[in-house]
């Protein structure tokens, strides 16, 4: 093999906990992912981040801008509407398929113990069902 | 590094073997997925699960009320219907552009030989241009 | 555990580069992909391919017709329509959200060195607001 090489692994699974404010919300949780990262002293990996609910998700997208994140809400309403002929009696069926097509998870690559994103990249935790206290998954392969 | 650390690495690649009854068909395949986890041994790490198909996703979402999945479908097809003006010729576009939609994997976390899944959250094959006999690629890091 | 070990972990990050020539642009990546996994030796893993931009996806899809990805654009165009009503000043919203779908990664299994895909899969790099010289960042766990 070219390259270098790394023998030990990291086992830990850590949690984080966000309080979400609207129904759908997106809360850049970048910063809480980047400290699990730095307090594990991996330096080389991959980081798995993942929400163990069915009415949210992980997106990495731009930061900077929140009218980024407001037109992403926008349109994800006007794809799926709140209410039309489903059949779910809890009357939630929107959050679940915007989870369906956001995904549950996202890997971030770690690079000399950083996250390695673009210039205008955040991790968002995207709930479809706020208001609520919802849980993150990080575990860190390195 | 703080933690704990696991000095092997399960390299082998399993294969499950799905068959789908419906043209869009969600199946549920937690506890396969579960079985090939326990049968590694392995305690600690992800599990990437993938299927080899064009026309076909993976996604994890509400396995307890069949009417969330009767949802999905419903959605999916409204926003991505069967027939309407694609070229490719073997009139199945609306499956691959569900399957670029929903994704071909999922990574979950395995803690304690267990797959980490919140309560409500099951693994399905998205079977979109059934029925067929899928598979399903299973790779455990740890 | 049962099945066979590795001791050794892979920790280099690959860049490759990719210029696109239209506004939405899928673009073949996956000889590069299985180039960074050659040049690697690693034999058993994944490898996840990310790109670090905010209007840039990942998605695997057919290869081999041509129509499938122009039936891809054609119905990410219709639901997500390049202007219409967003706030984000620089014009290019519907990029973002497209991403946001679409999403910024996707993991592949490596068996013997190559790259696990179906007889139909590749793997593309989605500019949803080209043409721009694009990253992609690899890394493989293996």
């Amino acid at each position: 093999m070219s390259g270098s090489f790394l023998l030990l692994i990291y086992i830990n699974m850590n949690i984080i906990n966000i309080s979400t404010t609207k129904r759908v919300d997106l809360v850049n949780i970048t910063s809480q992912v980047q400290k699990v990262v730095s307090e594990s002293s991996v330096n080389e990996g991959i980081v798995t981040v993942f929400v163990p609910h069915t009415t949210c998700g992980i997106t990495i997208n731009e930061g900077a801008d929140p009218d980024v994140v407001r037109d992403i809400r926008y349109q994800l309403e006007k794809l799926i509407p709140y209410q039309q002929g489903y059949k779910h009696m809890e009357g939630n069926s929107d959050s679940h398929i915007k989870t369906c097509i956001v995904g549950s998870s996202e890997n971030i690559i770690i690079k000399d113990g950083q996250l390695v994103l673009g210039t205008w990249q955040s991790i968002f935790l995207c709930d479809f069902d706020g208001s609520r206290n919802r849980k993150v998954y990080i575990k860190i392969i390195g």
